[in-house]
């Protein structure tokens, strides 16, 4: 299997890119990477950091532009045609890679991969699958900012490729499927939630209803569907809340030498806390919806999570999970115009 | 200084609002209290609770109905017009009292308090103002859930009497404005959010553009503003991420008798971040923008989160808020007038 990785993407490229590239290759001897960037640049560092082991598994892809964070979305598919992004995008739909993974400019991502691959027969707009971690299990949050403004039937679409992702992916025998809402009964929410209800509720899906934000953390169904806008507020107040419970603790854990002797004895609790809640343990988010595999990682993305976002990119791939979107969208349309005859005979 | 407290509002009503009640009698001798409900059922809890020695400075208001969580909101006002909330709203619109505070339905309070005592001049509509506690300062969330599908003008309310709330009530000296969006970008955001950034750049404010998700909690601003479905997301996820950090914490704490030891001996850290963090110690939400004082308090209040609601309240009404809001809506009406003459000429 090969897979594109965009090593001019994130916070930390080429280096986190690079390690997580190495990582990857360590762990899963059928992946063959395109590394897509700078090539003078990145194969330099790669070998410096031991690379060279991987040497028949690796292929630079040269090219010679990449998309700044405060660059536009559309515009920077339009105008820099040979980014790593744009490129990367390419080879998977020349064929020449069967996924791509990027840590760059989410928007460029979303805009090249729908612009350049489009989506999947029936679904209207791609959404972004982001796993997020609690206590006892993991959810996926969908639409996590791929699509602004969304309408009613791209929530159905995300629902139902969230129902996928969440069995194939996560291994949830009959994933549960909530919407999004600022109330549990079914007429409380905006106008979106209230007719994206009526199509969950008739759509053959575990849908268990509107949750609430109080919901996802106490109480997760396994597939939270939203727009755009309103997922990416709550994924970013979500690790941003985390990181700041922890570190405000740290200071008052820090106030004396009994509290911090205390600490010291129970460090392992904290660490085992913050690496289930940590992103890096989840890797990437695959962008649903669009015909080829894309995964979305972090832009602070640490060798790690690089190398996990390769791991789903992989799996992605081998459960077909596009193929289980084109079958489930097309028995979901017969269905539709079966009721549409019944309802008109 | 009288306040109409709903006593059949809340989880845990009738006694949690009774010993609220005692509590901000006891802390505020300049209150009087219109304790509003089934009279028999509360004078007889309150005595119980020791509130004879407050009998000069208490009212029973006798109702014989109370809004049910399920109820629909406008549909409450309608039809049961002898409810604890509506009759709370009545005594302020009466002038028999200068403020009122409810934990029972938030939609059923916002819609009664809409309804019957309307919005201030130049007010479109309300919104709720959440104080929301971080490591090293508070911020003001509005709107957290008054009102839903809003529109540019509703947020430009927002942002000014956001802006008053903070400076007359949260002490902060020049407060701080932004625009909950998905990147901080000017042009970033849905289309509510793009035209509201526009209005909010040119009102005369402090306005520092779009805010994120994790800029929330790691880097605030003094006012966050967005749309009341946002909001309230936003506010539920923080709530219930914060609990659930810390409960993942204590059960790894659990988890042997060395990490068990350290918790002990750390204990005071995790009490004074549960504290600190906690919605109690900061009361109930303003309803900004109504013809009225009027406080929300959380479902699950305690006793001491309606004291510190009751207080808000009589703060609300001594440093008169709502004049102020009336004042700086006539100013930024007028400075518009001049603005479009001036343009016109």
């Amino acid at each position: 299997m090969k897979i594109a990785l965009d090593v001019m993407g994130g916070d930390f490229a080429p280096q986190n890119p690079l390690l997580g590239a190495i990582g990857a290759l360590q762990a899963y001897p059928d992946i063959t990477l395109l590394l897509v960037g700078d090539r003078d640049q990145i194969a330099e560092e790669f070998w410096r950091h031991g690379g060279r082991q991987f040497i028949d598994r690796v292929e630079f892809v040269h090219t010679t532009q990449v998309v700044a964070m405060d660059d536009q979305a559309i515009e920077s598919v339009r105008q820099k045609r040979d980014s790593s992004i744009s490129r990367c995008v390419r080879l998977v739909k020349e064929g020449k890679a069967d996924a791509l993974v990027s840590a760059g400019h989410t928007g460029a991502v979303v805009a090249a991969a729908t612009i350049l691959l489009r989506t999947l027969p029936g679904i209207p707009r791609a959404g972004i699958a982001t796993v997020i971690p609690t206590e006892h299990k993991r959810f996926l949050l969908i639409d996590s900012g791929a699509n602004i403004d969304s309408d009613p039937t791209h929530l159905l679409g995300y629902a139902i490729m969230g129902s996928i992702y969440s069995r194939e992916l996560l291994h949830v025998a009959n994933p549960c499927v909530g919407l999004l809402s600022i109330g549990t009964e079914d007429a409380k929410g905006n106008e979106l939630t209230k007719q994206a209800f009526k199509l969950l509720a008739q759509a053959g899906l575990n849908f268990s209803g509107n949750v609430e934000g109080h919901d996802l953390f106490e109480n997760p169904v396994d597939v939270v569907v939203c727009d755009g806008f309103v997922g990416n507020v709550v994924l970013k107040t979500a690790e941003s809340i985390a990181k700041a419970v922890m570190h405000w603790l740290r200071s008052e854990l820090g106030r004396n030498p009994i509290r911090m002797l205390g600490a010291y004895l129970a460090r392992g609790a904290f660490l085992s806390v913050k690496q289930k809640a940590s992103y890096e343990e989840y890797g990437g988010a695959l962008l649903l919806g669009i015909n080829g595999t894309c995964i979305i990682a972090h832009g602070a993305s640490t060798p790690k999570a690089i190398g996990n976002a390769i791991r789903i990119a992989r799996e992605a791939v081998t459960q077909n999970v596009n193929n289980r979107i084109i079958q489930e969208m097309r028995r979901h349309c017969e269905a539709e115009s079966e009721n549409t005859a019944a309802s008109r005979a």
